[in-house]
């Protein structure tokens, strides 16, 4: 699979973040090609969309249905950043178990997550239909 | 300015709604070109997405800085859809009051708003940054 | 009906805002009694929930079904704070056009709206039924 | 600890879910008491709140700073409900790893979690602060 690092890398300059200054894009890898995503953040803070959530919007835009992977930046040294929890949310209705998840610091270094491993018990489209 | 109906009524096709069943789609001109959205619903239907906010969430990852208008279309017939105000919360960080939106219905027949017709009064970055 | 300012004020001790450091407080009045809330921020910003939907929600845990009036604070002096149109939306499932919507700044100076002179448009539920 | 399955059961009541009749309550256990919620649906899907996140928001209006525990019913019998990831997202902001999570079916059935059973890596107040 390519490397999307420095792709990423360039894309934090459009994320919109003037209030946390935290800094994220991803791309997806779909049936349909890679779509990217920056964090758009909002004077009412729950107003906020992430990178992930962005990118796999634009996919689903695009009319992909099988998603491959996510690669993630975001603009801190840290090594143990995870997306955040309404992104897996919206993961879960796409993802499957082991789709890939990987994550960069600024610095290009990698984490690499089955979906699975971030999100162990889903509540899904399954779960909501079968009452 | 081109009409976007016939793009916007293709583009209801990509709607994820199993939930609903109300497809949605977008389209938002800017200074960097028009950019797609539509609606993606979620089993947690917290975590549902609009589509109006999906177009402006892509235009900003594409590094838009100015939104001449969003053209929306709905699946349905009645001619008195309007965004919902979680969307106009997101339009609020970005759009100016006169703003165009242009909505259709499934028909044709449209509807057009200066922004501030729909919102206003905002809550934006001005309030949350002068304390 | 009697003001809730005191009330409001003393409540932002319960704000959880570490991240905005902006404070708010709300008080609806119901069917069934008077309902508080405050806003809740997030790391993940996009799970922030502000006072508004807080005490909305609150008063239909309690079993409410008319919503009178909202009374709402912020920590800071600005006259022009409005509700942000995410708290409009939820506003829109449970309010009637008229409701009155009433924002004290901190120093007590009161701003009184009709709900329908923030949200002139909606979409509710019936919108969304009648396809 | 205290069982509160009836009194979830009853709350069931209250819950506004007109759109996915997929009701639900919850009944969080804290240093301040016990507090409630239901969920709260909305015409646009994405204004929608899970009893999960309704309880929590409840609690912290009222000064709590120590989650014990959550208790979940729904209006279905499946036995592998789980909250959404949104509502795992608001937990990771209060609750600690070993925050014991419950689970109830309309039968009564009950599964517990550890909450980082649920989220085994969170997006929290450290990594954000931390850039």
């Amino acid at each position: 699979m390519k490397d999307h690092f420095n792709e990423l890398k360039a894309l934090l300059n459009h994320s919109y973040a003037p209030y946390s200054k935290f800094r994220t894009a991803a791309i997806v890898t779909t049936d349909q090609g890679e779509f990217k995503g920056v964090n758009v953040e909002n004077a009412s803070f729950g107003a906020t969309i992430c990178a992930e959530r962005n990118a796999i919007l634009n996919a689903i835009t695009n009319g992909s249905k099988q998603f491959k992977s996510i690669e993630i930046i975001s603009s801190c040294t840290r090594k143990d950043i995870v997306p955040c929890a309404q992104c897996l949310q919206v993961m879960a209705e796409f993802f499957n178990p082991d789709t890939t998840v990987i994550i960069y610091n600024i610095n290009g270094e990698k984490t690499t997550y089955k979906f699975n491993e971030l999100l162990p018990h889903y509540f899904n489209n399954e779960q909501l239909n079968h009452q």
